[in-house]
Parts: C-alpha cells; sequence; structure tokens
C-alpha cells in the first residue's frame, strides 16, 4: 500500500475550456497529457469549469467568489480560450476578458506570464529571411496599464477627459525581473528590457532602474535596452538577436502576438501565467483568443494549447513529460502536408507522443 | 511691382537638423525642396535653429522660451533628427526626446502625427509575400500616455511605486478622428481604429465611442476595429488590409515603426506633425532617430527626410512640387543597385526631380 501511495501523485486540474474554439483545443490538449503521462503513475484528476462567454448569457456571471476559490483548490490550470462573438448585443456590458481571464491571472498573482517564441522547421511564417528564432517573453502580469485603474468625467460630452493610470511597483517589477534573469542564466544568457523609458519616465524609470540593480547579480548575462518601437522592427528584421524579453503587460501583450505571427502564427503560440511562489494554481493557455467565427468547425489548430500542456508539465517539475510533447509538436509541424481537422493534428501529437 | 509680389510666395521656414545623422539627412532634404521648388516663385527663407543634444551639452538648455517663439513665428519646420549617443553619462538627466522633440509637438499643438506607409517597388522589406501596402496611420500627437502625466513616491525603494496616466479628452480625441476620416474620404474610404478598448476600458472607450460617432457622418467609410496586438500581426501577414489607421499616441508610435519596417525601413519612413488649424507651424521630420553610431558617415539614407519634404510641400498646399519629390523617389527606390553615400542617394533624388 505505501508503494501505491509513492507511486501515486495526484496532480488536481482546473480545466476551463472556454468559449468558441476552446472546447476543441482543449479536448485535444488533454489528450496529449494524457499520453504524455500514461503509465508515469501520476494522476492528472480534472474538474471541468463553465466558464466564459456562454456561462455568462446563462446566468449572468464570469466569475464567481465560488467559482475562484474552486479554481483555487487546484494545483493547475488549463485554459482554451474565452469570450463570445465580437459585437454581441448580449455582450456589451460584460468584459469577459477584464471580468474572468483577467481576474484569473491577478486574484491568482499570475505575475510571470511567460510566452516562448520558438520557430519550428517546417513553419509557416511571414518573414522572407526569419533565421533562427528562439526566445521566450517575460510579460509582467498583475500590474501596469492592465490594473484597470482609470475612469472618466463627463462622460458622453464633449468635454469627456478619460484617463488610465499604468501601476508599476518595486514589489511587483522586481519579481519579474528576477524570474527573468534566473531564465536567461539558464538559456543563452542574454536579457532584453522592452519599454519606452524616454516617453513613460515613471513607469519606465522603475522598471531601468530595477533591471539595473539586479544585473549586479547576474554578471554573466549580457543586459540591452529597446524602446517596444524599436522592438518591433527588431521581431521582424533580426528576432534571432532576443534570448530573453522582460517588459510590462501591455508591452508583453503586444509584443507576443507579433511574436507569434512571425514564428508561424497564433495556432502555435503558447504561454504559461505563472505564479512562481506556489502560493496558487498557474494557469496555462494559448496566446490565441476563443474564434468564435471557425468554431465548432473542427478548423482550429490544436498546437498551442498542446504546447501549453508542455508549459504545464515542466512547471509541474515533469521535465520529461514536457519534453516529450515538444519534440512530437516539433515533428508534427516538420512533417505537416495537407490540412487536417483539429481532432487529426490533435491525434498525430498524440502518435508521436507515444511513439 | 505688383506682379513680382504676387509671384513671390515667401514661406518661413525653421530648419532644425539637430543630432547624428539629422544635418546629413537635412541636407539632402533642402537640396531637393529647392530642385522641387526652383521656378516656382515660392522663396523658403530659413532660419537654422541649433538644437538637440549637441546644443544641450554646450548651453545646458534643450528649447527655451525664445527659441519656441522664434519657431512659432515660422510658416513650417523641418526637423533632422534629436538626440545623442545613448548612454551619455553628460546627458544623464537630460530627456531631450521630452524636453525638445515633444515639447515641439505639444506646444504647437501637432495633434496630427501622420504617417504615411506605402511600400515602393523595389524596396527592400523583411515580408515573403508582402503584397500591396499603402496606409497612413493618423497618430494622436498632444495626449494619451505621452502627456507625462506621472511620478513616483519611495523612489528606489522597495516600496516605489511609480504611476503614468494616459488622459485622453474628448476634444483631443474627436479633431484627430475628424482629421482621419477626412482622409479616408479622399483615399480608400476605410478607416481602422487600433487601441485595447477590452483592456483600457477608460482610454479605448472614449476613442471608441467618438468613432462611433462620427462614423455617423460618414457612411461611405467602412470602419472596423483592431486591438492593437492584433494589429501587429496584421501589419506582418496582411498589411494590405489598411487604408487609415487611426490610434493614439503610445500605439501610433509602436504601429509605425513596425508599419516602417514592413514597407522598407525606417530609412524610408516619413511623417509630418501636424497642426491642421495652422495657428501653429506643422514640423516635417523622418521618422527614423539620430543614429549618432553611423553619422558623419555618410551612410545615412535622406530619403525619409526626403519624404518629409514631400510631405511638407502638400501641407503648403504645392501638391505638383509634392507629387514630383515622391515621383522621383519612387523612382530612384526602383533604380537603387549598389550601396551609395548619403549624398548620392540625395543628388540622384535631385536629379530626378529636375529631369
Ligand atoms: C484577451 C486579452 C485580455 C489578453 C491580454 O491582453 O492579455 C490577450 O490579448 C492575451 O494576450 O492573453
Ligand atoms: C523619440 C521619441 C520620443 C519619438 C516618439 O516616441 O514619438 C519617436 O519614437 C517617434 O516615433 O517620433
Amino acid at each position: 500500500e505505501s508503494r501505491v501511495q509513492h507511486q501515486q501523485r495526484v496532480v488536481k486540474l482546473a480545466v476551463i475550456p472556454g468559449d468558441g474554439i476552446g472546447p476543441e483545443v482543449v479536448a485535444e490538449a488533454e489528450k496529449v497529457l494524457d499520453a504524455a503521462t500514461a503509465g508515469s503513475g501520476i494522476l492528472f484528476e480534472r474538474t471541468r469549469f463553465s466558464l466564459g462567454a456562454a456561462r455568462f448569457l446563462e446566468t449572468g456571471d464570469t466569475l464567481s467568489d465560488a467559482d475562484l476559490e474552486a479554481i483555487k483548490a487546484h494545483d493547475a490550470i488549463l485554459l482554451g480560450a474565452v469570450g463570445g462573438v465580437p459585437g454581441d448585443p448580449r455582450l456589451k456590458d460584460a468584459n469577459i476578458e477584464r471580468g474572468l481571464l483577467l481576474k484569473l491571472r491577478f486574484e491568482l498573482d499570475h505575475y510571470v506570464n511567460l510566452r516562448p517564441s520558438k520557430l519550428y522547421d517546417g513553419a509557416p511564417g511571414p518573414l522572407a529571411a526569419p533565421g533562427d528564432i528562439d526566445f521566450v517573453v517575460v510579460r509582467e502580469g498583475t500590474e501596469g496599464p492592465y490594473v484597470g485603474n482609470g475612469g472618466s468625467i463627463r462622460r458622453g460630452t464633449p468635454h469627456e477627459v478619460a484617463n488610465e493610470t499604468s501601476v508599476n511597483t518595486a514589489y511587483g517589477v522586481e519579481r519579474v525581473v528576477r524570474y527573468a534573469f534566473d531564465l536567461a542564466e539558464r538559456r543563452r544568457k542574454k536579457l532584453t528590457l522592452v519599454h519606452k523609458t524616454n516617453v513613460l519616465v515613471h513607469a519606465g524609470g522603475i522598471w531601468q532602474r530595477i533591471v539595473d540593480a539586479v544585473a549586479q547579480e547576474h554578471p554573466d548575462v549580457a543586459v540591452d535596452y529597446l524602446h517596444v518601437d524599436a522592438a518591433t522592427i527588431f521581431l521582424v528584421t533580426n528576432p534571432g538577436r532576443f534570448d530573453v524579453i522582460v517588459t510590462d503587460n501591455l508591452f508583453g501583450d503586444i509584443l507576443t502576438d507579433l511574436a507569434g505571427a512571425v514564428t508561424g502564427g497564433i495556432g502555435l503560440a503558447a504561454s504559461g501565467n505563472i505564479n512562481p511562489d506556489g502560493a496558487f494554481p498557474s494557469m496555462f493557455e494559448p496566446v490565441h483568443g476563443s474564434a468564435p467565427d471557425i468554431a465548432g468547425q473542427q478548423l482550429a489548430d490544436p498546437t498551442a494549447a498542446i504546447l501549453s500542456v508542455a508549459l504545464l508539465l515542466d512547471h509541474l517539475g515533469l521535465r520529461d513529460e514536457a519534453a516529450r510533447v515538444t519534440r512530437a509538436v516539433e515533428e508534427d509541424v516538420a512533417a505537416r502536408g495537407d490540412a487536417r481537422t483539429t481532432t487529426q493534428i490533435g491525434d498525430a501529437i498524440v502518435a508521436r507522443v507515444q511513439a
């Protein structure tokens, strides 16, 4: 009996399939998770949470306190995508993004939004000469312009003033900067801070000073700085120059969509919303949205969700299993030919994981 | 005598060559200006202003009230680029960008920052299949996150909090949105608002509502909306979808650098900082910076400065002269072969203007 207890590690996984293509891609991701961990003695005990635009339309709420508490009782979260049909009048006052996705990131203190960008052999991409692309954006996840600290006066009149404040704390910036340096130490030892320090002197100043200070403790990491506008240029002219990028919540949002595009499209872009302290479950999700226009048609590429499973496994310390998933995706991308359904892509990757 | 007075239109032009490659590219731009207006009866009466990092190092000031008043007495401004060597310790506390460039844009109420992006035949670019690219970004120039409305407390301590506020007014947003719609009417009648309304609900909300309202007056203009992250994807996967983009100061900064990169590099990207009311002189400048690393070596491409002259001529109502400059650049780009010096490129374009 003690042997069984020893072998059987139970991971409590909250699954939020969400809206649009979310359920389709999550189904494939779960198949790959099962294949990668079969025989490992690890049991993924899953709880499904019906959250998103569909749930809002049914019940009128986005994320109740009870949902949040239930989710917190898990070890990790796998999320598909949330968001209804753009322009749906019934969703006019529901901000699913803020009320659900960002609420999870903020409440679960996901201060590291980890977004790797790698150009796999055979992946399509818009660049004529992309070169080797392999970098990670460490995007801050709990501060900056995303805090919802804004308001307006005289709304709807010619005298309206609408403000939105970026809030940056030493506490919040330092912890994500430290994470980025540690990551750079384990990679090619290059870190690029991206901000707009020449204009956003206060928000940018705190980032620059903290990066400079933490850099002292990492003399072997080469540090440079780019304004966000210049960073977008390099992402299309010389993406190979990047190893680890550390940046704020908004710039990270922008850079990672562009990075996804130059590395084969957001059909391949995975992300982890990580609470490195382990105080709350981390959440893994494809960077893409719910794409309601193609939902239910087996047209979605589940690869981004599957690569998010690799990040999840890695986060749980299951490095071999994670590597197996990544390798299977790499092989699948290299072998891509004719168009396949969502399930066909999932099955192909499952087969490679099992091989 | 009345005949002479009639023919001789005098345009008072303030010229700010600036730092780094600024003087080199402005010299070529002025040659092209002369060639394009020769025999037109228009006299460009020039005043040179020595402003920028070099001037700061000499005198300790960036833009005095007297400079500003003197500049205001002109009809238009041609600016090269300003900014010293990055990391120069003597410039540590000088923010040339805020103290000079942004100060000019704000004090002269340049609420339209006009940035056309066109892929010329023969222009190099990073995209494998760029397609036809021809759009204009109408970037707001006097508000948003650029207002300098921020501060920090407990600076340099673990308890620091640094804020930066984006300020958006109905007055400021409406005027630039109206300009963008008018421009779309004269072009392909398509306008895209770019913002991040799902997260920046207050700053984004005012933009969305004003675009919706002004759209009512332009039923023939097709209006759509993109989040800034999605817009960067389209800029590399389908830039041909854009005609007029209207956006705030920060998003406009980011999008136009990326747009410059996909249309042959910022060596070709021109801009106009425009006060459409004519209350203050408008300012024309290449999008690129002062690039001190290559300054004085005849390595800079003066084309962006030359195309800024085309925007200047257009702004002054000299449409034929503007078109002649644009055509000359188009021909020059199409004929590009071996590397040329800054002056050689300028001379070649002058010759085409004269032909
Ligand atoms: C949906 C939206 C709130 C979200 C963000 O801006 O973070 C998305 O764009 C992302 O990058 O995950
Ligand atoms: C130099 C800098 C202040 C400026 C800006 O951010 O507007 C530049 O990047 C530009 O785009 O003209």
